[in-house]
């Protein structure tokens, strides 16, 4: 057991792109866990496109990580030390414990993982926040019907690699949007996509709707922007928008004014489309259907996961300004320390 | 029986707002019904926003009205003579025959109107297609609950009082716009709405906020454009937003340009909205509970509506200029021909 600590504290509010001066990395003595509580140990930590949101203090669900704060995260840590009659040294569990080598935590707060499920970095991944985020978007509010086109950018990350997965699962054809040709071929290749377009390519809006020769019924919504607007037109009567993520708009300085709202709505209108905001909290009470089903699609093949690691916890700056841009090639994640110390 | 019948016909599409020239109202033989068919006499022609839609040939959830045809409309009509075994002369029915005195239709298309449930012309009002779109938009997808609050506009007319008032026998608080003070005044005094703001004040969107200390939990949008600005900063987390109309933009010929997404997405994801368009035939199975409620809420007082009348076919254009301008007051009728002929 180390007696310094590492973490990544919020340096400044970012004013769009965040740069590296926004973060700083900071020595602490490890902390001492007090009634109730338990003394982590990072092994994973989870970077999240939500992250952007929480660094400025704009209106949002939930509040920003106050400047001089330790960045937040979903974390997989191992229990150093419990004053919690739930766990004990050794445990594995999922934590929101953030961006630092150690922290303590609320024995409640924490959730034992199951190691029958699949590798414990899963837990914040396919089987944790971002598989979930899928599986209840899509079936929750996408309700995908067999023969019916879904689709859904960022095709070859965490969210969206698992909703095309399941859309395919429920007898949909998935197409895919990602950045560009490995991600694409991963996507068709691996995944088994209909299609995946590049979004890059000159022609994207084309090709997107010769890929969706019956029109879209579901596009599942993560990234905002340009590629909602190639969407857009191409959605069919009673489609349905669950919107989980704008990561194209996270680093947006410029408040679109109005008239804006018009084109929209008429859309609305006339197909009679549903667009449904909605984050993954709002669906807790399905985690245990969630996490069966996730699994036995996982064991069986159905869905399978990518994972991109970087090693240290000094690399999670730099790795989530890179996730932000589109550098990961799967669900990004910081390997802060070893599964057993 | 007159040998002699007359029609209003589309003499050329609108560009932007209607004029009288786009109308054109011709004299035609009163037409003999064939196999199935009955020959109608039109009583009441209901004149409706969605009507400014069909007279376009834009993409809509509706086949236009060609140049030359007659315009479409829901109707009271009486049958005059009947080739349908479900129909006898004198029969009042449910029609959708037009913009014109005599028509054909076929015996499958018609609905007997029960006189028991209310005066004959509240089957084209309170309990026809406003009623009806009120009714399932409000309790299908905006889901009130006691104590939330409901905003709707056109607050005096046919949808729009009734949105309220059910909201109203819901338990929620229905705040209304409506255009001038004599509407309001209707709005508070006799429907009993907590309050109603007029859009036509140059405060307007500070009165509104004034008016919904705790937000808005469901805004009925049947108006868009500027009412839609002014409300969507108000709309709390987890509003619904039903759209079944866009009245006040109906006659915009601009298309506004992108970026016009990036605003709106941002807000239905941070405040989980769920914007969604529909029709009432979307909600056709509910005809039956529609019914049973809205006839037993009108007798008992606790849904109120208000007429208004043009008399003469001729009159039908004037009067759905006049609708589109908001200078009705109530549900706009035409009377066509008498009660019983």
């Amino acid at each position: 057991m180390t007696s310094s600590a590492k973490r990544v504290v919020l340096a400044s509010r970012p004013n769009g792109e965040p740069k590296t001066s926004d973060f700083r990395i900071e020595d602490y003595e490890v902390p001492t866990p007090g009634e109730g509580q338990v003394l982590l140990r990072t092994i994973w930590l989870s970077l999240d496109p939500y992250m952007r949101g929480r660094m400025s203090d704009g209106p949002s669900y939930a509040a920003p990580v106050p400047v001089g704060g330790t960045m937040e995260g979903g974390t997989v840590a191992e229990v150093i030390s419990s004053n919690s009659p739930d766990f004990a040294g050794g445990d594995v569990v999922l934590a929101h414990s953030g961006w630092q080598t150690h922290g303590v935590a609320d024995g409640k707060t924490l959730r034992k993982i199951d190691p029958a499920l699949g590798p414990v970095s899963t837990a914040v991944g396919v089987l944790g926040m971002p598989g979930m985020t899928a599986y209840t978007g899509l079936l929750d509010i996408g309700q995908p019907k067999a023969g019916e086109t879904v689709v859904v950018a960022a095709a070859s990350g965490a969210v969206g690699s698992a909703v095309g997965q399941i859309a395919m699962i429920k007898g949909a054809r998935a197409v895919g949007i990602a950045g560009g040709k490995d991600k694409c071929d991963y996507v068709k290749n691996e995944l088994g996509f209909a299609d995946c377009i590049d979004h890059r390519d000159s022609d994207f809006a084309a090709k997107l709707k010769a890929a969706c020769p019956d029109g879209i019924d579901v596009y599942f919504e993560n990234v905002g922007g340009a590629v909602f607007e190639a969407v857009f037109p191409l959605l069919n009567a009673f489609a349905r928008v669950p919107v989980c993520g704008l990561i194209a708009q996270y680093n947006d300085t410029a408040d679109t004014s109005p008239p804006w709202a018009g084109k929209m709505l008429r859309n609305v209108l006339t197909k009679r489309l549903t667009i449904r905001g909605f984050i993954v909290s709002d669906f807790a009470g399905r985690r245990q259907e969630f996490l069966r089903d996730m699994s036995a699609w996982v064991k069986a093949g159905k869905v399978k996961y990518k994972e991109f690691v970087t090693e240290g916890l000094d690399s999670a700056p730099e790795a989530f300004m890179g996730l932000l841009k589109g550098k990961n090639f799967g669900k990004q994640l910081v390997r802060v320390g070893p599964d057993k110390a």
